[in-house]
């Protein structure tokens, strides 16, 4: 057992790389300061990772630790921010410095994938929940929200999905080493929030969304804040390796973005699965659907 | 058992006033979208508040969300930002309407109060938590760190302490109801970082903290980030109405401000309990002290 102040040093000790000029203070203090860059805006996010519920607790630490930062920024990707710094509020029922530290390697890991800083955080005894709150940037008015889809667009996918959903029931992820994964245990445990994608979206996408709930629930969101109906056909949903459609519409976790666009060089590049209308609601092979996906208290 | 995008409705009904200019993207899409004042640098923080750890389980909800919102936005005032936007993630094992609502009753009441925007947050099924991410700004080089007292400078604090350790003993927080207060339910409930304090704090004071884990031993970070020795005399600490000096000492939860300060009108408007000189460590009336106050996992 090794008290708060000790297991924040072992963090501290994992967290490597320069820290970038803008970052005036990282951890430490009452606070992290950051100096963002003249003219932008910042995004910013919440979400709660709560064990047996959003991964197994008895996984290791450095997978959950991965796996849970990036997730997190994948809400940066869909607005087609660039990841800046997150903070991160650790509650674990053991001061077990070995899984601390391998949960700080972990996130440093897909801190540095990301380009994003651990510029502060939170330690305390309790249930087994991590909470990352994540920020990033984009040049004034370039952000992207759900709410910009205009008829005529089409609706694109970053990437394949229910990979996640398909994994999950073929591994035992709690059983899962860092060095060792197969691809169905990547498909898990390795999210890769499209980053590369943010100024090609700023340029030319007119809304996305990061695809957490599930495809169907999740476009659910866009139709309603942009006030128009999508129309997806259902063949033309990339479904990932070792998934199934049902994975690709009704499961999340992929953290793949769904855009929508009228610019064709983009639409040539990602897969097209259907068109933004005018009216409301979701529409497959054209016969209404309600959307579907994960929710608590159901 | 109402749903969770029905409990985030619930929610968002209660967050009350009109959203200023700055706040680009509230609540509901993948993130908060938030454009900074030019010139200005951003502090960054994030806490967690676990039931029966940080406040009873079976308290009012009304006063747990105002109290766990003061305490969070208590970190900008100790680095003198003024508050700007929080994110909560909210985590609780029944999607109670009735509770939720007056959680988010008494978080607005708390930003109104601060002048913050809640501009996010998340929501899932799981033990009691609240966890929240605090955003502020200040003109840049203003904000205020641990690292900066001075030896010469004068040790100040904002407000008497001990108060919040002291009524614990005598109150029973479960059974407060907002509308009905005695003083010392109020000195638990609702904590009162001086916001206030901010500009001239910046113009004057050369470091700050606020005192959540008890005087000594957050003076005692102070004195270890600044790498100077800070000498306390313990008459001149003001001692709460209804706590004793152990309470004031080795208590926390007052969020109260600790600066350091060589501007003479600043001193003059406050409780002087002490010099900064060279050296390390803390000293109270000539002798040395070991920090103490709360840490988890002890």
């Amino acid at each position: 057992m090794t008290d708060e102040f000790a297991l924040i040093e072992r963090i501290r000790a994992q967290l490597g790389g320069d820290a970038p000029d803008w970052l005036v203070l990282g951890p430490g203090d009452d606070g992290a300061v950051v100096r963002p860059p003249a003219g932008h805006d910042i995004a910013s996010s919440i979400d709660s990772f709560l064990a047996d519920v959003h991964f197994p607790a008895r996984a290791d630490a450095e997978l959950i630790g991965y796996r849970c930062l990036m997730a997190s920024l994948s809400d940066l990707a869909a607005m087609a921010a660039t990841p800046a710094w997150a903070l991160v509020a650790l509650s674990l029922p053991e001061g077990d410095p070995g899984w601390v530290t391998a949960l700080a390697r972990g996130m440093d890991e897909a801190a540095a994938t990301a380009g994003v800083q651990i510029a502060g955080g939170n330690l305390a005894a309790g249930p087994l929940t991590i909470t990352v709150s994540v920020q990033g940037w984009a040049p004034v008015g370039t952000m992207l929200a759900r709410s910009g889809a205009m008829p005529g667009d089409a609706i694109c996918l970053s990437g394949p999905v229910g990979g996640a959903a398909g994994a999950l029931r073929q591994i035992d992820p709690a059983a899962s080493r860092p060095n060792q994964l197969t691809a169905l245990e990547r498909a898990y445990w390795r999210p890769q929030p499209p980053f590369s994608l943010a100024s090609a979206l700023r340029d030319h996408a007119s809304s996305g969304i990061d695809l957490s709930d599930g495809l169907l629930s999740d476009l659910g969101h866009v139709a309603a804040a942009s006030g128009v109906s999508l129309h997806l056909r259902r063949a033309a949903i990339p479904v990932a390796q070792g998934a199934g459609l049902e994975d690709a519409l009704s499961e999340g976790d992929d953290y793949a973005l769904a855009f929508t666009t009228g610019h064709k060089p983009l639409m040539a590049r990602f897969a097209v699965i259907g068109e933004v209308a005018a009216g409301s609601g979701l529409h497959l092979d054209g016969k209404p659907v309600n959307g579907r996906g994960f929710r608590h208290f159901r």
